[in-house]
């Protein structure tokens, strides 16, 4: 599997609000999936960090802090098109004040996030590898 | 997270061609995930069963033959409708005539698979606990 940086045609995959599962581990070695929203962190020398942001308290984010290992696949817009990223979170931090859940919000439907009364958690999630298949199997 | 069987509106998302993402966990407990196409198989005794079915080599195949544990979100018609199905894998056969992945090409596509030159093998899986979201989250 290769390595970040991604070629172009997969960053502009990623770069867009496309449907997600992630999967993290539970302590007994089982995976976890869940739809999630994900944006491609490229400021700074974040390039190649996913953002993931959870509700604090979330079963999920108790895995995730547990084991950091992380697997998110992107599907494209054929039912064949899709890119995995293996990687695992390389930052925490609490989203006081909501930025980066609105970051996410507004990437996939234009608006601020409507919930705004629970604690919040984002983790950038560092990529080691990833696959495309389909149309962006070519990339590989 | 209830159990099997499905209410009446998840059973009726889940026996549609839905996009769907699965995880299994490598030996050294990461999760990995890739898109993959399921079925609902309620033949015979095989309620909650679902049906899988790899190309033959398949590192993921491997994986799930070593750990049989597996996550499945099948996602809605909206980015926030989605089911998550735990379980693990209780039977394995092979698909020597290509069977369970033309079942499984029909119900995405309708039509039958076309390569026809590989060894495939179908896992079916057997349901323990499920979870839904959004416009199914009722019937959790």
């Amino acid at each position: 599997m290769p390595r970040p940086p991604f070629p172009a045609p997969v960053l502009d995959m990623l770069r867009r609000p496309q449907p997600a599962v992630m999967a993290v581990s539970r302590a007994d070695g089982s995976p976890v999936t869940a739809a999630t929203w994900y944006v491609l962190d490229e400021d700074g020398d974040g390039a190649g960090r996913l953002l993931l942001n959870f509700e604090d308290g979330r079963k999920r984010l108790e895995h995730l802090r547990a084991n950091p290992q992380v697997s998110l696949t992107v599907l494209g817009d054929s039912w064949y098109t899709h890119v995995t990223l293996l990687g695992s979170v390389a930052e925490w931090r609490d989203d006081v004040d909501l930025t980066d859940i609105d970051r996410l919000s507004r990437h996939y439907g234009g608006d601020p996030y409507p919930v705004r009364d629970r604690a919040r958690v984002t983790a950038l999630v560092e990529v080691d590898r990833w696959t495309a298949w389909g149309a962006l199997g070519d990339a590989r």
